[in-house]
């Protein structure tokens, strides 16, 4: 099992590379055969091809992103992080709740983020 | 499939039954057959008389809880609360990320809870 610093440490490349990363900085912490569910409820992006394509769309977005809190367990991580994307004048900020599963070296096999329309804040 | 008004008025009814309320209190919003995993790696309890069991051991303590942060998406809920025990003259204060699902009415069909025990603040 990945150890819990491990994980800390792959949910904070995780947050940064969303934001400011490529899609391929994000797609090096998956696993192969990894599944994406974004939102939960929402058809899963399931293997590598899949959740490139996922992550590509937000690529070009000009964002920001910061960590809120993260509780992990066993081979877990439960966080909740701002997504903030500038489109000209305007600031569109989520700030989804994200659980992952890791494998024995910390790669990423699952992510969930919850989150619901009305949670997105334009301002 | 339950709706988002509904999910939220049930996690905002288990934040202040953990703390305040009865073991029958909490059990009462669970399905028959769920499941409770708390910490995630930790033994599941399964069915009703497994949760009682769980939640009775909490019942006698003095608690107060805060809903911190909810995120609602399709039939599920990840959401933040922190959990004051009071012993004497010092407070345990744990703030996990819980996820749970939801049944067609509302009725939690299965709950984890992220933390781990570097999380609990002693105070």
């Amino acid at each position: 099992m990945a150890s819990a610093e491990k994980i800390r440490e792959v949910v904070n490349s995780y947050v940064a590379s969303v934001a400011t990363g490529t899609a391929d900085d994000v797609l090096a912490l998956y696993a192969d055969g990894a599944v994406v569910e974004d939102p939960v409820g929402s058809e899963p992006h399931r293997g590598k091809e899949a959740i490139r394509g996922f992550y590509a769309i937000i690529e070009p977005l000009e964002q920001e992103a910061e960590l809120l809190t993260v509780r992990i367990a066993g081979n877990s991580a439960a966080f909740q992080f701002s997504l903030v994307t500038k489109a000209g004048d305007q600031k569109f900020t989520l700030a989804p709740i994200d659980v992952m599963e890791f494998d024995e070296d910390g790669r990423i096999t699952s992510m969930k983020a919850y989150w619901g329309q009305d949670d997105m804040v334009i301002g």
